[in-house]
């Protein structure tokens, strides 16, 4: 069985104003550190140094990140991976990713 | 008399995640269109294309981009002027403003 994604916009409908939005918070844009390496990564709060977070709401934070189209969410039975959407985030905002991984506090 | 300026937060202040969160918002990304030209903007809704809201939703989207420390107001008597702080947000965040402005819808 292939693995499956969690829905996602296609990369031409990733808006700007969402993806602001998205990174217009704490946790989101720490996230936004952590998936920086562009590897898969898993979804536990301790995996993501956010285990001081209850594990829902570090589910909506990824929710948010992923419906706004700045990540992806395979799932592989009982387990979830996100990684940034890198080369779709670069095509759709030429040089706006490169320069907020840049900006990270 | 010197002009004055409201507050504003100093340039080594301004934090990625309340540019992020003050670009969130349709409104205050169509504003940040206006202002890319660098010049300054008066505060009337209709001066900067939002004839249709009311004049004090208009000024709650500015005092947003204003805190964040993406704008900044110019007190003339009894008229203000904004303008982006440009050299500002591109010695903090670099090449993000340009990506932002290349990114706009």
């Amino acid at each position: 069985m292939v693995d499956e994604r969690l829905p996602q916009p296609d990369a031409e409908d990733i808006e700007l104003v969402k993806v602001m939005h998205a990174l217009g918070d704490p946790v989101r844009i720490r996230l936004l550190g952590v998936y920086a390496d562009g590897g898969e990564h898993s979804c536990a709060p301790e995996a993501v140094g956010l285990g001081h977070l209850h594990k829902s709401t570090v589910s909506h934070h990824m929710r948010v990140m992923r419906e706004a189209g700045i990540t992806t969410t395979r799932v592989a039975g009982r387990n979830r991976y996100v990684r940034l959407r890198r080369d779709e985030l670069d095509a759709r905002f030429p040089g706006l990713l490169d320069a907020l991984l840049k900006s990270l506090p």
